[in-house]
């Protein structure tokens, strides 16, 4: 990973669940860092997204402290109070003020977590910090994942080049811990932070959230994306507006990062054999079109028959049907592949029952449904239901 | 089974799918037989559906055919000619009109149906049929289901016993067929089809409608209700309006039929170990109540930790918080039967984890969640989501 230049990171093993696993980063900005993000909706929301979503709104950003193994989530007023002291503890050790600080946990629910043991660490933290420690990094935000999830790209800002890294931690869940997603994004880019949120939203909307493991929503889902503005130095311009047009190569390749970082972690999908890309056209409008493409990308039993390596669209009817979104069964069209496996609301003359359970085989998927009623797309991305999923989510106690 | 009066069955092995398995019901009803019904809201629904849908409207039966191994779903206009063909020989062996015949069928869909496998027997049928057939027609309309789902039930309507007799086919799943829940409602109270239809919609809602096993749903679901109005002969009225107070121990002898029906699908659910009530109080209203139950019972996580014998009541916060509706998570409690597990937005200061996995040993579960903003309130029954679930959903092939 190249560095981003105003971007140092350190890490360490501060024994927040388990003894000796990294578990905690602190990540320092220099002054001028701007963020924008997108956190959960969930209604039972975490401490330190409350944190976050009240801090995003001035867009100043000088420290980021994440830790794994905790949640801090459902943890009352214990909960505020170890935000609030953590984030007094980081802006001392950065020299920023409180409200500068940005704070994620993921890990188990409704334990208190204990703010000494990251406070205690971030002195020397910030004074070992990096410029080129994204891969621990990635690696101090897992919990049950199985990889660490790193992304670069490079764009150009009015003719000068700006260099996008990325890191998140996936959907990897295991008893009593929490689906959680995580992604922090930095640029050296130089972009005001109402601007940078109007490029982030949408690009969310088209990566994070088009994925989708079980159809859980963590408590504390959070991205966030940070802007050193270092590129001003080196010529490039400072943006101020999303519509900017100076931004284009810049939004294709934020999207290109966090799209990779999402897929990443479909990739990592608990107890995941197969990688599926679920694409409905011909809805009413784009949302519609994402409401049916979840409603089969979270139906149990399309991701069994994916499992089973069966090439059953019977089950991907049934979820068309129960999205509650305009379909017109008679013209409904569905696809393995290339492989014309439904049309006109019923198999098509020429599919062949073992021209889909051979293209089952594959570990990637693509799966296409045309509901015949508009114009509206939508992509989403998910995996299949397994044995493993089961046993890493029912077997194991902690 | 008690007889019920103006209602015959006869059934028999058609060979639809398997050669040998009786999967063909004919139940034939007296003049003067009204009924009403509840049918799913699947945008994709079958063509059996679509007719039942649209004779409904008035209100008179003669006539029910039901076929397992084949639910005519998503067989384009092939699937309308076998409805239309089956209707027509069905009211030529019942001696009554094409619109008196309601049609259900169960089974793999998007093969064509065909009729005539269906038609050549219910002549015999016709002739053969028996008063008292309850228990053979109950496992014709089996598909995977381990059992056959039958309830009863006598109520007093002015001074006179009638008897509600009712079956009930679950959401056993195989691949390819489909979770279908189909339930049959017989009964020789004398009430018109309005005044019925009145009583079923929401009759259905506390019951058929408040279970869930994955949260799919059918292209199939029937729920059909026949009143053959003999026992005006022994006196009883003849009820003309939902809301007559004549109705109130008809109205809770129903409510007991479908409720036992409903819990028997739920407990033959496929792979299911645990049957789990999920309670919901302290709602902004009855269906958010109900929206927030289903988003905790249709979470593979919550599911997956009741397999588990894991009292991970995090991942019941996690299911209110992404239900989307209303909920003060610093007021929000939760109980696993008697025992305090959350309340005020974190642990309960009496817990102990030992008392929560002791209790997940039960084969019944009662979770209860109070989420702190109403008086809105809902059950919804449902079972855990297995190693079993996946081995039929995925690992066999038809």
């Amino acid at each position: 990973m190249p560095v981003i230049q105003g971007v140092r990171l350190a890490t360490c093993a501060a024994g927040i669940r388990y003894p000796g696993r990294i578990d905690l980063l602190f990540a320092l900005f220099d002054p001028g860092t701007e963020v924008a993000g997108v956190l959960t909706q969930s209604k039972t929301a975490s401490a330190p997204v409350e944190w976050c979503r009240r801090h995003l709104a001035h867009g100043q950003a000088r420290a980021l402290v994440v830790n794994s193994g905790n949640s801090n989530a459902f943890t009352g007023s214990k909960g505020r109070e170890t935000v609030r002291v953590t984030a007094q503890a980081a802006a001392a050790a950065a020299g920023c003020l409180e409200a500068d600080v940005y704070i994620a946990s993921t890990g188990v629910i409704g334990e208190p977590l204990d703010p000494d043991k990251i406070t205690a660490r971030l002195p020397a933290l910030a004074r070992d910090a990096q410029d080129d420690a994204f891969e621990p990094a990635a690696r101090a935000i897992m919990t049950t994942d199985t990889f660490p999830k790193l992304a670069t790209c490079e764009a150009r800002i009015d003719g000068v080049t700006v260099t996008i890294n990325g890191m998140a931690k996936g959907a990897g869940m295991i008893a009593p811990d929490m689906a959680t997603m995580l992604g922090f994004i930095f640029t050296d880019a130089a972009i005001e932070a109402e601007a940078l949120s109007a490029l982030v939203t949408p690009t969310a909307d088209a990566t994070f959230n088009a994925v989708t493991i079980d159809g859980d929503t963590s408590t504390s889902d959070t991205l966030l994306v940070f802007t050193t503005g270092h590129a001003a130095s080196r010529g490039a311009p400072r943006i101020a507006r999303g519509d900017d047009p100076r931004l284009a190569d810049f939004r294709t390749a934020l999207l290109e990062v966090m799209r990779d970082l999402a897929l990443q972690i479909v990739k990592d999908g608990e107890g995941a054999t197969k990688f599926v890309a679920i694409r409905v056209t011909g809805a009413e409008s784009d949302a519609a079109a994402r409401t049916i493409a979840r409603s089969i990308a979270n139906s149990p039993l399309v991701k069994t028959a994916f499992a089973g390596e069966d090439p059953n669209w019977g089950r991907i009817v049934m979820a068309v049907g129960k999205a509650g979104e305009a379909a017109d069964r008679d013209k409904l069209a569905i696809w393995f592949g290339d492989i014309a496996v439904a049309r006109d609301g019923e198999v098509a003359p020429t599919y062949r029952e073992t021209q889909g359970a051979a293209y089952m085989k594959n570990a990637e998927l693509a799966v296409r449904v045309d509901v015949g009623v508009g114009a509206g797309e939508a992509t989403v991305w998910t995996c299949d239901l397994t044995h493993g999923y089961v046993s890493i989510n029912a077997d194991y106690r902690s």
